[in-house]
């Protein structure tokens, strides 16, 4: 079947029946070369999903009727650089793996996808600059103390029906292991409305005692849109609590070309005492091609210190790549 | 390529020629949620494959002319709690992998599939409690002494064409090791005519030294339907034999719902004692939404007992869930 | 979606636009019966890509405008008698995974590929009893001291464009890992016109210290089509350096049916005494039955001896297959 084409053609060929059923085979490519430097030492190589992870899945919805639908997803990711599957928790298809029915009532989802929480935190990091392996909220700055899951396994995720702007979700993930309690439950609840995005998330992960509240908030102001987050994590007396801050900025240049700005900033404090500090800052810039291809280039510069004060790791990554969708 | 659409839709616009050459891209999506009972103990959980296992698969045919056809079919089970591989015989895609032609003379298959004794178990349980999580036919019910491989690597099989309602297949599997005789054959025969379907398979595994005869019988009384099996085993002298028996109803309530209730016993007699006794029950219903969508709720009860009637092992369980098709 | 169709009369229905962006599911499917002789003791069984691997994959490309082109492919390779993946350098998408552009300038692909090296070793062996598990090259003939890399991953591929019949391209691969210099690199240089294809291909595998050059040629009289491959490896003091020789000969007959022929030989020297010495030939013969699928049969017997003359190793295979292409 050497040429056999599925496409958006498809659909006008055949027709508003289409709609009532559809199956899509979809995925993302994505590789760059650059060089990346770890405590002085460099090493130039390929690297995998500098935009974001590369992958490949087959989704589908089902309309029964009434704007009731029943919905589903199986999603795996890859590295392109070896060819090698890149399991999310464990498992080949961890990035998305669920079933589920929409309606009126809004969308029940079981099985393993991303927390209502991720939603939370993506409105802070939405620029392509943070969305990527130049992201300053990696590498040691955010999650010093361990950062939140963004998916879990075992989930009933439900979320609501937009009402005039206003959105959220529940999530409650079961219980994955017979002698400990590492439930995740989260909530989400956001706002958004013409250039103005603003979401509040929350995730309590019992197994690692550790509870995640995220402030959100985005405006795009068409010469250049603003992103801030601030996010917390409450652990145990012996790990501590984190304090995280993003500030992000992208600019359009003509039709094709955006820039974009990252600063990243974080704490952890055990007891009374500061344990960490961490900062970095990234640079990126995106070529549209297409709708389909883009080409980036990427600057990102991280440090992280203990309590005195004394760099306990430092690095950067500069480099550029194709992204390509399908 | 975000919106591409794989459909039956196609077929119509595309007309006849068509069917000249296919490839399905096809899957399952099955998640429940339930409360499983073990020696007293409750457990709530999501659980995988409630009705059947989750999967997904590609699968063509093309006509070779003159009624000889090429086919081929690959196939990978998922646990969509956690989006691992469910794995088949040790293997990614050891649902189903093979290749071969069919035609006038029946159908010749190469490579890992089910083998035909597994055909005429399937008559005895095919009502919907028996092919799910609620079969009372597992959980040390049947297959005390070792139940039978469902499923056969490096397989040769043939199924003759359909002889005014009579039908058959053999299997033949060779050796998968080097060291011991793990070959495996196989026999079926079935006559299917009307509302009435009856069976009869063989199956020799020469590694375990087990060989398996299923006598299954099924008929459609309309306002009713009804399956019988009965099973043995006939093992070494160590392990013994088994004989098992499984009794089965399904009753349509409209046009959308399917009442079902299953039994299921077995011995197990080494020497001439008996070692091992089990029965189990399972009741279920299924709501059929669409073709392709259906919810089901279920409950089993199980117990096995040692040769003195002491309970071995003993548990229930209580479910619901959602299946799509795609 | 059980009854999807992925085709090429999706072509002809949905018209020139479909041709802008592609996406296909494709694969193959290969399974023989027969039997291999080692060192005088013969087994009968079921093997794997008795013609060529079993696999499936999904590529795609898009038209960027002004001739340019995005690409993709990811590919697995499976064992379809057991169902298991078969893995290329370790990975499950091993066989291809990656992306790239092309256009007037030639062809660039990021990511996991075969190298510019086995497009000149394809030259040699083009006929079906080469590309085969009848190959007599194999089993120790080509590669008594190490077979060169068919594939390297973090790979950046460059294809010129075709100049008047000249082709060719360059391989360099990053480094894989951190602690040795695995890095690759290799060059391509070939001319084909009419019924002649020339090629030169060097591969140099830093890891392994080994460095390869092979010449080949390849000529279509009409009646027959012949081929010729010479191919040294020059390695370390201690493993020291390879010499092989390839020659093949396919001959048509009639429309269907090709029988091929073809004999290899190496001498591996280290210092400059011989300490290994092997030969094989291989007879097959295919016959197709339709553009996707074939039936095939082959015979392969192979020699090794030490540099005493010695047999080291010796084998059989003869076999029978089909393989299906969708």
């Amino acid at each position: 079947m050497k040429k056999s084409f599925i496409t958006l053609a498809v659909l006008a060929a055949t027709g508003a029946a289409m709609a009532q059923s559809s199956v899509t085979l979809y995925g993302r490519a994505d590789l760059g070369v650059g060089s990346e430097k770890v405590k002085g030492k460099s090493t130039t190589s390929m690297f995998n999903g500098g935009l974001t992870t590369s992958r490949w899945g087959v989704r589908g919805s089902e309309d029964l009727g009434g704007g009731l639908k029943a919905n589903f997803q199986f999603e795996q990711g890859l590295r392109l650089t070896t060819g090698e599957i890149a399991k999310s928790g464990g498992t080949e298809f961890g990035r998305q793996a669920h079933v589920g029915l929409s309606g009126g009532f809004g969308k029940v989802t079981l099985g393993r996808t991303t927390t209502v929480y991720d939603d939370a935190r993506a409105v802070a990091v939405s620029f392509s600059v943070f969305d990527s392996s130049f992201t300053p909220a990696n590498n040691g700055v955010f999650g010093s103390g361990g950062d939140y899951a963004s998916r879990a396994s075992s989930q009933i995720r439900y979320d609501m029906p937009n009402l005039g702007g206003v959105y959220g979700g529940l999530t409650y993930a079961f219980d994955q292991k017979a002698d400990v309690d590492s439930t995740i439950t989260g909530l989400l609840l956001g706002y958004k409305n013409g250039p103005m995005n603003f979401a509040l998330g929350y995730q309590n992960q019992k197994e690692a005692a550790d509870k995640y509240l995220q402030l959100a908030g985005a405006y795009d102001l068409g010469i250049a849109a603003l992103a801030v987050g601030y996010n917390t994590r409450s652990g145990s007396d012996a790990k501590g609590d984190d304090t995280e801050l993003t500030l992000g900025v992208e600019v359009p240049v003509g039709a094709a070309v955006k820039l974009s700005a990252g600063y990243a900033t974080s704490k952890t404090e055990v007891g009374n005492a500061t344990s960490s500090k961490a900062s970095g800052f990234a640079l990126g810039a995106t070529y549209t091609m297409s709708k389909r291809t883009r080409l980036y280039a990427g600057y990102r510069d991280v440090e992280v210190k203990d309590g005195s004060g004394k760099v306990k790791s430092d690095g950067s990554l500069l480099g550029l790549g194709v992204r390509h969708d399908f």
